[in-house]
């Protein structure tokens, strides 16, 4: 690349991110260069303080500006429930669906041996804490529908199985809106399986 | 979306990128935040310098650290020919490719009427001026072959003709539709070999 060396420095720097490769992070570079200047300087300044304000909860262990954070410091939701969700991306999916009106544990990960993520690298102890301290009476297992999913959610049942308290599963079917024809096997099998009765 | 207000705000600055959704946003947000530091401050700074750092050269109008640039400083190159590119990266895309060795002259964009792009936008003037200083056997446009491209060509080539230096076009080796700057460097350089002339 001829052009500056800044150019060729946020290229690379672009090239770092997920999904980003060479072709895009030419194109951003350009844009930027060719972008109003208000905009390149509130990227940057959004990425600075990225980390410096954002902190984790020390109730559910989501990303937030403070501690509790706005989810669990809310008093009108239900402490008997706790949904347990890989990472805090996930717990937003839950959240925007409406439907959930407890509380939620973000365990930082799944269950993977082969990338190394053991339950001593999950926060499966601080779970069980919040168990035990005995106003729970179920936890919902919402972790993803693959296999370390299944797997994470399965050995952390395992564990508070002795606590007495409702252990359950989201339900695995078809996604709304999608069609059977297109659907993995497996899936289609699972909507089988999940079927209910309609009233 | 829950997480802090630092990370929505990153979210909002990346979705004002081209190419970049709510989805990619979120994800490119995360990853900064599970990132190592030096890397997101490393990005940062590079945005911040981009455009401090990089000018206009006064000779062909490539954006560089210094003017004149490194090509146009370069007196190994022919001043004999001049090829006309629409933008920066159009000029690295022939560099790439290994077959030109004289100067370059970035126009800046092309007609387009439609986007209100005149000949008034378009660095045609300076063009016009290198040509008169007497030293330019040829000009080849090396505008994209598309509608704009070609509107550009005929019409500078139009302008220049009085001058009775040669005008060339590169070839359409290149797929009609495609742009410069994503073509892969044999294409760009096939293209440059079997420059025709403008009759």
């Amino acid at each position: 690349m001829s052009g500056s060396p800044a150019m060729n420095r946020l290229v690379a720097a672009l090239k770092r991110l997920p999904g980003i490769g060479e072709k895009s992070a030419t194109r951003l570079t350009f844009f930027l260069l060719s972008a109003p200047d208000p905009l390149a300087a509130e990227l940057a300044d959004a990425i600075v303080r990225l980390k410096r304000e954002t902190v984790l909860c020390e109730g559910c262990y989501d990303l937030t500006d403070r501690s509790p954070c706005r989810l669990c410091a809310d008093d009108q939701r239900d402490d008997t429930l706790i949904c347990v969700v890989e990472e805090p991306g996930d717990l937003q999916a839950v959240e925007r669906s409406g439907q959930f009106h407890g509380r939620y544990h973000v365990l930082g990960g799944a269950l993977s041996p082969l990338e190394g993520m053991g339950p001593g690298h999950l926060r499966i102890a601080e779970l069980e804490r919040r168990v035990r301290s005995g106003e729970v009476r179920e936890v919902i297992f919402a972790t993803n529908p693959n296999a370390e999913g299944e797997a994470t959610a399965n050995f952390i049942a395992e564990r508070l199985r002795p606590s007495g308290v409702t252990l359950s599963r989201i339900a695995c079917g078809m996604p709304l809106g999608g069609d059977l024809e297109y659907a993995d096997h497996v899936t289609v099998g699972r909507s089988l399986e999940n079927r209910h009765k309609l009233s």
